[in-house]
């Protein structure tokens, strides 16, 4: 596996979601925001390895509600194995008519260190989700348990997620907006043209309050604005 | 009808949609909860029967502005024949591009005693509903008047909500992932078992943050977790 | 232009898109609500003319990152350019996979003085948009740039937003429940009427919150209704 | 009910949809096309009086393959019931994941003179049905029961069928295009009106076919259309 | 694998989907049917094990148009892979807008011995598909590759096709109305039954054609029913 | 204008959509086919530049039946100033609940010359526009008349159409699998290669009509495809 660094997720947990879509644009990726995955409850922050688990349609015989005293089903297993600072990934085809997880399973990944949960289904007893401190994204809250919709079949496969393809490995980054996840080989740069994209628009949005135009400015292509922003990280880094 | 008892209800007050889509799967039901119903304020819960109210696509000559002039208009009657403690349940196919009722109707159901709303339609001045005591469901917040969209038609005959089957006193039970039907002649022993599955889940709940795995411990498959949990409820039945 | 005077657009922040879609309902417009526009947080009011942005489909070889290196990409021109008071309206064809506008461009726009923004499509850092003091409405928080999806094509063109026809001047009114466009050459009897209808809504929400039946009291159809209602205004005139 | 004479369902019988949702236009009417329901087969045509059956969604404990044995099942009675010259209009919510009749009901309805079916589900053994003479339109081909899905509930109560609002006894005409619901008061002067309209675009046709251009010809607003107009129909009525 | 006999594909080949799907909803299957599959052309009959291909969404990085050159493709090796006689189903996550083969595959797979091709996406060159003798059926005709849309990946893993499971081995039967997976324990004995229901409904549509009302007929509760069968049985087996 | 000679148009016609967008593909453009459109009959063939009309959502006051008694209504005019071999390409914001022409005006611009019509939108009187020559494609039969829903605006600007960017001038090319549209700057490289790429083509399908496998012919990778193609190309080219 690619070394990606502590370093790189602490970094991408400081930078948002849309800077980390652009930089993926300009590397020619269109397709990287999970479509449909909004978080439990605003302010949070995730950053890690994605972890995936793949449900197909469920079939009566095979989903009834004694599937789960079986030690070996893939959903309790991926709970119990997930590594501490991955991520739970969930493909659910998009259907958030049942749950993808309960309260009960996302308090345990905390408990073994699971750095948050990404679903394009939906999560049930959400409200006691949102009270973890593990984050978690999810097409909505859904009360029905997965054996009405969804069958657990397999764990770390590659997988789709709210029309975007998901490799384990990948780096799922979320915030308010959402979640994106970022081939792995390309983790590390990005997250350090992230770090510095949102310096420069820390200055752009001071330029901005200040009343400067963001013709010119953001992109920097007046002639003025890139002596302005050293100017401005020059100031800040002499600042005590 | 059933002689769903206030102790029922009272119950069921106290439960999640969660735990009762579960138990309704046990007994064959795959199809209870009413799919895309959101509450319009956190934190609230809801449990009466239901009382119906059906709407058809709206036609210009019948659903001009003065259609609300008619004394029997269905929305009208509907809002002050619905008995205290009963649940109103709109069919708006689904459609929330209109309101199936506002606050001024909310706040007269309120005074009536109603215990909430649930619509698959939209509410208007959802905001002022949001602050009245008694709860409510919906599609979404949506300002325009029934009248475009929607013909107030049945008092209290079976419809669809949600893609649910609701049978006029069915018993409507929601929380913050939504709401759940329960055939009324269910509603007493699934009352009672969930009450007990969520004593269960409260001592599940603890094993799991003191470190358990959830496989062996939930379902109780492991020979070791029902003495355990006995032994929980002793302690619990114990207390001053 | 229709010289809609700072008194309707004061006047219009008091009513609600409740109210304003019945008026404009009596008048004959069925059309008027923006649907799947929700407010990024709640408790805001807009009243403003619109001010319109055309997006059509991204093109790869249009669209790469270094589109908005040019001074006149429309999407930086119409942040440039919108006058003081007026909302930026955007036809993103009800695509919200991406975003039609960030945190720096929209906190460009309350420097220089914008009323708000309405979008069909996504917003992206929206968590940033709902910190400043000028509102919006989008489809949802969505991180892409417009590039992957929309080209930004047209300013003040009529357009179609959240399928409904808003022409350049058109009063765009919102709440908690969405926005309303009302028909520049109605807005100011619209705004009266809407005042006046307030008023009267006041009074029946005290007369059913003291137990008075809406029937007969919503429309006033009853006998009674108006002579109460006018004792009523009069005691509200009489306050000191 | 109104007396629609055999003479103007005749006349419906050989005038497009297309006319009649313009002539109900011009009446006030904007929402009487049924949406989403093709004809199985090409080239035929219908006319007759809605006889209506509701679906709601089924239950599992309600809706066994065993709910046919029931001689009041509502599907079979209609289909026994329905009157010579009538058409069957189910209203499936629009889902047409399973089937609303299959082919030997519809043999039924054949045999007992009905005008044909519209549905905003699906059919089963739709190639069956194709092979009647009695026409059919729906939502697509689909194989299963309706027990999965409907619970056939009404008989002749007002109802949706593809988002438009049908009355008992409204007049179903069908065609290539799909399905129009005339408001059952306005058949007769809307058939009247529309073997005129159609008299005149065969008029209109024919000049497009010599050359003429459509600007002044349709509709008619330059000087010489209806002069041109009359000297065809005296043409015309010449005609051996 | 389940010994599932030429006889019973031979048997299913001459028995309808929507028999196949009722018989399935008496033992409990209520979601075997592909929704959204229609066959590109009509009056074609399929039965046969299915043989998964498994799409999930591209990658700018992984799915450029070189991909096809690496002989492990999956989509080109399941074309060869594929044993004679087996249906070739892909799971596309219902999504059309790009196509899942082409009529030169398709044409391999024809000369190859595959029993036809099923998937819930999109088929390129439809018509040159249509043309073989090999049936196909999916979501609709659709130029674009693959590659725009998706990323071929398992071969015969379980999957989802249009809202079903599909477990390699099931057996896939197509007709005018869709397809159907059987689970593969279940295909004799269901073939036994639907040839049996069918044999029973010619009966019934013959005494339909006759006049005979529907109700005690289909189901035969009337007492009379069941005698007349055996009758009519008795006859045909007399025929020369 | 680009000088897009008749021989690329006359070339365009000759080769499939599936070819043009694996072409474009290659160039890049991953978002060229516009979704949704069918074709009104199977077996036609469409090359010609792109005149656009594009739609917002109609408004009561504005779109009554009399506004197509203005001379200058965009959709009249449209169908008089298109000129001979373009191709009336409509933005009905893919939306087909309503008709955006129909078969008199379709009439009109086969008399004039137009090469076809792509619309996102309903075409009425569909059956009567398939009698025609001149091709159509569009999202479905719709009989109510545009002024329900679409209110005609632009002509000859950019628009979207079923999802794809169409800039006046481009060249639109459709067949049985629907119509792609080709940036003009492209038309003439992307036409020649496409008769190369289908002239390979047909080699490999009667290399697999004789048997050979895909892998290794299809891309030509293995060493001996090559030699053998050239070989085909040199008998055809003997041919007498």
């Amino acid at each position: 596996m690619h070394p990606t660094t502590q370093a790189t997720l602490a970094a991408l947990k400081t930078v948002s979601t849309a800077t980390l879509t652009s930089l993926l644009f300009k590397r020619g990726f269109r397709n990287v925001f999970i479509q449909g995955a909004r978080p439990l409850k605003p302010g949070q922050r995730l950053a890690g390895p994605a972890y995936t688990l793949r449900y197909i349609p469920s079939r009566e015989d095979l989903d009834g509600i004694e599937a789960f005293r079986d030690p070996r089903h893939p959903q309790r297993v991926a709970v119990e194995e997930i590594p501490p600072g991955a991520v739970l990934v969930m493909d659910c085809r998009g259907d958030a008519s049942a749950a993808s997880a309960g309260s009960i399973l996302a308090a345990r990944m905390q408990v073994r260190g699971a750095a948050g949960i990404v679903t394009d289904g939906g999560l049930r007893d959400a409200a006691g989700i949102a009270a973890l401190e593990m984050p978690a994204w999810c097409a909505g809250p859904s009360a029905p348990t997965n054996l009405i919709r969804h069958h657990a079949l397999d764990i770390n496969a590659p997988i789709g997620c709210g029309g975007v393809a998901v490799y384990p490995g990948d780096i799922m980054v979320g915030d308010d907006d959402g979640v994106v996840c970022i081939p792995l080989h390309l983790a590390d740069e990005v997250a350090r043209d992230a770090v510095e994209m949102e310096r420069f628009e820390a200055f752009v949005l001071e330029e901005v309050q200040r009343g400067v135009p963001v013709i010119g400015l953001y992109p920097p292509t007046a002639p003025e604005t890139k002596p302005r922003y050293e100017a401005w990280l020059a100031r800040r880094a002499a600042l005590p």
